[in-house]
């Protein structure tokens, strides 16, 4: 399946260019390339034209987007990153998803404390540029609402990856070792649960096992090399690697240690999964391994006929790197080992892609992640079986896009 | 001179708390932390409030800067990356810096087209879906221009590391490997060098070796996961990894192959290093090994008094990774190794840090890369003497920021 330089020559590039031997002749007919373009006969934009840049105008439609129905009201609900507009595995600041309790606070950093509290030898309270005198560390870690995907549980029903799958965002975080600040308070021997707390209306809060705290987690002030955005808890987060995205308070001010976990809102009413049998999963932290072909796509169907086509798309693991990723397209009849592309780095995103020859036949498009555990992302009749139907967290299973004659592709389900 | 916990008790975080046994009682006591803010009372923005979004208002400052007499005109200068206010190793894609000979140019994707001609079996004229069709590679690499730190051969000049080391950024880049495009076309025999031609009103042209060419060229549309910034090209760039920036052309619309260089504009009268006896070099693509602290430094003085500290700072390499970097507090007398942090990918910007209890004394910080080849980073004067003071382009040597007691820091030379 994989193209030659043969190949590519019949499809792509000939389809522009016409006969190879013509290829000269084809080039001064084409008007778009005869023609001198008013870019190259008038001065662009000077360097002081922004001091912050943005998107070309050309790429207005690249969006983040909410779906309304989904909650009551937009002050607490998400707005999706749109993965099938996206490459690589770093998601620009601007796209990042977001996703409130009681809307994106602006909190001003000159009058931003952390108070760490509870069971420790010394209660302490930084201010920003206390925390600017900590070693720092930087990690790029992919950070998933547990609710990704959760309208998929009982049936295809959001058309495009974006909204089955764009509760997600990528990028480099730099933080301090949590475990550098709950040092500096001392924790007394009955600390074992952290509660982290945010300085939202809501006053978001999550209960985390101490063990993890002491592990990889991280007070973050930067994300791509810039200050955290507003909508993303300028100017402290948590940073909780592989774990579902609520535990990763935004807005962080407080974290208090305690004996046990404190039963919030966060981690009873919501945030648990519950199974068939009326029992519901609790503490369900670790996100499991996923990932989902972002091109083509419903949002992102393919109009360039039979021939060369490129297949891309994204897998992550809670648990670690991303070694494979196979995919199929015929609905799981024939698997390929997906090419990966770009760093493998632990708890982040991985970009795969499969180069093959369409035939302009319809397809059936899965991908199924490997991650460095062994574990093998599941079906979704296989999660189903396990854990029912009346869940709305935690599904990381396969995703199906039936690719038509046409080019369109539209959300479906193989059983 | 690494901080202990106790260390940081007795400086950063005492600094806020008090005594560490009054810590709650100060907590309480904190007006800041005492007071409920006006965003814990208030309901936040809805998830809508912007489908691309900014920064928060409180970090308006952070901007990328020109310096107005270094050219005639902002149509054709330099718009510095603030590397101050950074962390990580990610540049944002709107603090990337900018520089142009005929300004931005906005090109329309749709009218755009890339023509490979010259020495090749077959003249090719692709659009941008046609691209699309070809295998894609994902590498973070920096882009520095030659002239970064070429107003300091003669002396310092600017005060700041935006301005003496901001002509540079680091950056995810996904694109199509050149020699992929090239191979299409049929390279002859005689075919040993590259023109890439831009679409801007400049023409924009360099000559680039074949063998490099072939190597690990790509022809880039996202940067960052999204598609190429304005002022970086949209919709297509060359990527040129390690080699000076200006052979990255922007808008890249031609690649033509011949059997020579071009001898072109931007590889003679510019471009190229005069030497003291009054030869030039010429087709000095290769970026040497370079690092500076970014914190502290002139725009970011230290505000905290005596106590931890954390010193920050940038390494790069064309030719490789960068294990090491020294860095040293009394301008070379004693140096200390920094600690490396987050993934060392090769031509790619680095992140180092050392952390030590600042004595409230004076300092004469440097910091110096070493590569992976074994390459040394050199000093001002040891450049100096090989090249004398004529040059512009491929200043490496190592920078010095004179920390006064107040914290204040200043671009100072050390002989």
């Amino acid at each position: 399946m994989k193209p030659t330089r043969r190949s590519f020559l019949r499809g792509a590039a000939a389809a522009s260019v016409g006969a190879a031997a013509g290829g000269a002749a084809r080039a001064s007919s084409d008007p778009a390339f005869a023609e001198i373009q008013p870019w190259m006969q008038e001065l662009g934009d000077p360097v002081d034209a922004a001091p912050y840049g943005m998107p070309s105008e050309f790429e207005a439609h690249v969006q983040r987007k909410t779906v309304y129905w989904l909650t009551a009201d937009p002050i607490s609900s998400i707005n999706f990153t749109p993965l099938h507009e996206l490459d690589g595995i770093i998601t620009p600041n601007g796209l990042c998803f977001e996703r409130h309790h009681s809307g994106a606070a602006h909190v001003d950093p000159a009058l931003h404390r952390l108070m760490i509290n509870g069971l420790v030898d010394r209660e302490l309270v930084f201010t920003m540029e206390d925390l600017m005198r900590f070693p720092r560390e930087n990690h790029v870690y992919f950070l998933e609402c547990a609710a990704n995907s959760g309208m998929e549980w009982r049936g295809s029903q959001l058309n495009g990856c974006q909204f089955t799958h764009g509760m997600i965002h990528n990028v480099m975080y730099t933080g301090i070792p949590l475990r550098l600040l709950l040092a500096e308070a001392g924790i007394q021997t009955a600390g074992k649960w952290l509660l982290a707390e945010g300085a939202d209306a809501a006053g978001m809060t999550r209960s985390i096992p101490m063990e993890k705290a002491l592990d990889d987690c991280l007070v973050a002030f930067k994300m791509n090399g810039e200050a955290l955005r507003v909508e993303q808890g300028y100017p402290l987060r948590l940073v909780v690697p592989g774990w579902e995205g609520n535990m990763w308070v935004k807005w962080l001010r407080r974290l208090e240690v305690g004996d046990e976990p404190w039963h919030h809102r966060e981690e009873t009413s919501k945030y648990t999964d519950l199974l068939a049998d009326g029992k519901a999963r609790r503490f369900t932290w670790e996100m499991d391994a996923k990932s989902v072909i972002t091109n083509p796509s419903p949002q992102a169907p393919l109009t360039h006929g039979a021939g060369p086509t490129v297949l891309s798309g994204l897998a992550w693991s809670g648990r670690g790197t991303i070694p494979r990723v196979d995919v199929t397209l015929d609905g799981g009849k024939n698997w390929h080992q997906a090419r990966m592309s770009g760093p493998s780095l632990s708890k982040s995103m991985h970009r795969f892609y499969f180069e093959f020859d369409w035939n302009g036949q319809p397809l059936l498009l899965q991908s199924r992640a490997h991650d460095s555990t062994g574990y093998v992302q599941p079906t979704k009749n296989a999660l189903r079986e396990l854990r029912g139907t009346n869940s709305i967290y935690h599904n990381n299973g396969i995703q199906t896009w039936h690719v038509k004659k046409t080019g369109e592709a539209e959300n479906v389900e193989v059983s």
